[in-house]
């Protein structure tokens, strides 16, 4: 019993905080035409395996009495991305491309628990995938319809604006490439441990993987390039490592920088330093973390992938962000930063004068309900002070006594007035979210 | 990959009708004054393992490298009403009773897979749980809560219309007790298997159990009462086996039968055959199938538990029902007898010239967006006519052409105006949910 370390779980007045975010994140991704897909929790282990450096992490499932014909290496799945683009081989002929998806759900991994990491974790989704190809416009708009939703969720729940560091796959290995560096992958998932490792630990990684002094020197200067001025390509290419592919990357990192910075000029920086661990991004990489609270990590973050969906003759390019609802929410709901002025969907309790009556109440409680007000009925005619203070322990603000005839008091003020037509104030229909209550 | 057998995943036009069922579920419940909770996926299996007959069918799960001081024994849930008694017990000096809950999370079970049996399926629970006591009222609540809900998903959506079948455990148990039974729970799960197993099969076990003939047939006499007459009080009466247990159950039985049948008068009937195997139930029992779909089973059930959840010193009754969505809704949505309109929320595409006029098209797809019209903007700028078949494809009604100062076509029936101020048709905004389509 008690908790799992890892596994958080909210009182409801939690709960509907994070209800509110979900609900957020979908109304502005189905505003942006996404459709919302579910895939099954558990994935052949096989799938799971192919991510490298995760695999360690995943949690293995089997039948309690498993049986001969069982197919016994199931796994969790620990994010979105890897079921989505095996949901889209499964469904592609049944799916038509551009095929624009969004995804909420838990992933789990067996991460060490520690501050701020969870083994089960909620994330939001979106992603595009084409077949065959995908417009580079994509890569833009998953960025702005995920600002977008940011945008929403400071505005309504007060969270604190995000920045968007946003890189380039094709910058990256290009410049490696440039230097002399064979392995780009290994040297990618070096500089990836930056702000963990620092620039010491980072360089003798690098050496170890046989790169001399002058190359280190490079791949540490290039990666601490950030940037919010436009002219971030002269920058780089004063660092002497230029090819095609280098050129490529920085064209699709101005069109994808200069597209968001005018729309959001205070959330993207260009930086360097951003690659992503996960080996199957080929152009645009970018994380976001919520401004003066860098130390979270990141709670967003995606990319361009060309080939992670493929069936071995077609493939399906495809870009996305997911955005970590557990992340971010969780540390403001267990720390009561946010939290729901009530802990139940009732806006108004009906009394009961006495249990031969609860039939009259519960007939004011139907009508409420035809009319669109959450409500519902006292559990016992106890004194109409026990009664109060029933709706007073769940925030519910009004209380209706005297049946279809009776009165409606608003407990908080003490004002009361007559029942009839009675609707409560705008405001209070449904639960509003708390930011920092006492 | 492809599909693992009892895990079913669904089409962007199936999922819409599932999650407009959810919507409905949700709405419902949160009317009635219901909090939305969610548990975490895994329990220890040492709470899963107590519930008897289910431990079978359990998926365990661990760490694919498990270290030292890992929890070895973890488990998914394979119902929300366990997990929900550890939550309130948990939580109980936070929580104010009676609570009120509803939770739509998915479950797993490792059954054999079979025609409609699902090794991942969504659950909607409602409870209510107090402390230390709990109103009987409260068991009729519940109950009619649900019977409202499917009967919204029956005018909604198209369902067919629910049976609910009733008893009582006091009754059972009353009854077994009369006829000198000493282990009840032992013959109330054999009578549990009556539609699968027949008469023959349930006196063979109950026979087994060391019962007399008279006693076997006793038992099978009382299992065979099925009635909407509300005088079944006397017939079972009848049968010659009373007790106060006994009279106690027909009592909660009649008040119970008699509330739902007032409102919901072609939806309920007595049935002395249900008793649900689960250990935990103590009173009210029930049972819902589908009217003309008996063979796909039971589609929610539910009952009393008054000891379920108890920390050793306090215990909290609690009564409950869980809506199957998955039992209920995959097949129909499998076989396409229910669909959305539209395999996206975009109830406009709005076309692009030429890439170098993207930037208008985005801008009218914005403020579309700031009216609330879900729209995407065309992925490229092909000839009109291919643009037009792109929206078909997906069953968006709508294509605006030529900016903002353009024109707006519905492409069902080629009717064509300006697009200043242009709003859809209402039953357009958001897909419809199509019934046995062709």
């Amino acid at each position: 019993m008690a908790s799992i370390s890892g596994f958080p779980e909210f009182l409801p007045q939690g709960r509907l905080v994070e209800t509110r975010a979900i609900d957020i994140l979908r109304s502005v991704f189905e505003l942006h035409g996404f459709a919302g897909i579910q895939t099954r929790a558990l994935e052949p282990l096989t799938e799971l395996a192919r991510k490298g450096e995760i695999t360690k992490e995943v949690y293995v499932v089997r039948r309690l009495h498993a049986e001969a014909g069982d197919r016994d290496e199931l796994g969790l799945h620990f994010d979105l991305t890897v079921p989505f683009a095996r949901y889209v081989v499964d469904n592609a002929g049944a799916l038509s491309f551009p095929f624009r998806r969004y995804q909420i759900q838990p992933a789990w991994r067996g991460e060490r628990p520690q501050e701020g990491r969870y083994r089960e974790f909620w994330q939001a989704d979106i992603d595009i995938v084409g077949q065959g190809e995908l417009g580079f416009h994509h890569d833009i708009e998953v960025v702005l319809v995920m600002l977008e939703a940011c945008e929403r969720l400071t505005a309504e729940l007060g969270i604190p604006p995000v920045t968007m560091r946003v890189n380039n796959r094709k910058l990256i290995q290009g410049f490696y490439t440039a230097l002399g560096v064979s392995d780009t992958l290994a040297a990618i998932q070096a500089v990836d441990k930056l702000a963990k490792t620092g620039e010491a630990g980072v360089g003798e990684i690098l050496a170890g993987q046989g790169l001399g002094s002058d190359t280190t020197r490079a791949i540490l200067r290039f990666a601490a390039i950030q940037t919010a001025a436009p002219s971030f390509g002269d920058e780089i290419r004063a660092l002497g490592a230029v090819n095609d592919s280098v050129e490529a990357g920085i064209d699709e990192l101005e069109r994808l920088f200069g597209a968001v910075h005018e729309r959001f000029p205070a959330n993207v920086v260009v930086d360097c330093q951003i690659a992503r661990g996960l080996d199957y991004y080929t152009g645009s990489v970018f994380e976001f973390e919520l401004q003066g609270h860098e130390s979270l990590g990141t709670v967003c973050a995606g990319g361009r992938y060309d080939s992670l969906a493929t069936d071995g003759k077609r493939t399906y390019p495809g870009v996305g962000v997911s955005f970590g609802l557990t992340r971010v929410f969780a540390p403001l709901i267990s720390k009561g930063a946010l939290v729901a002025a009530r802990a139940v969907p009732s806006v108004v309790l009906v009394a009961v004068d006495s249990e031969a009556t609860r039939g009259e109440a519960d007939a004011v409680a139907a009508r409420l309900r035809g009319r669109g007000i959450p409500c519902e009925v006292s559990p016992n005619a106890a004194k109409y002070g026990k009664q109060i203070r029933f709706a007073d322990r769940r925030g519910i603000p009004y209380v209706w006594f005297g049946g279809n005839d009776g009165e409606v008091k608003d407990i908080r003020t003490g004002a009361q007035g007559p029942a009839a037509d009675w609707v409560p104030a705008a405001a209070d229909l449904v639960p509003a979210i708390l930011k920092n209550p006492a």
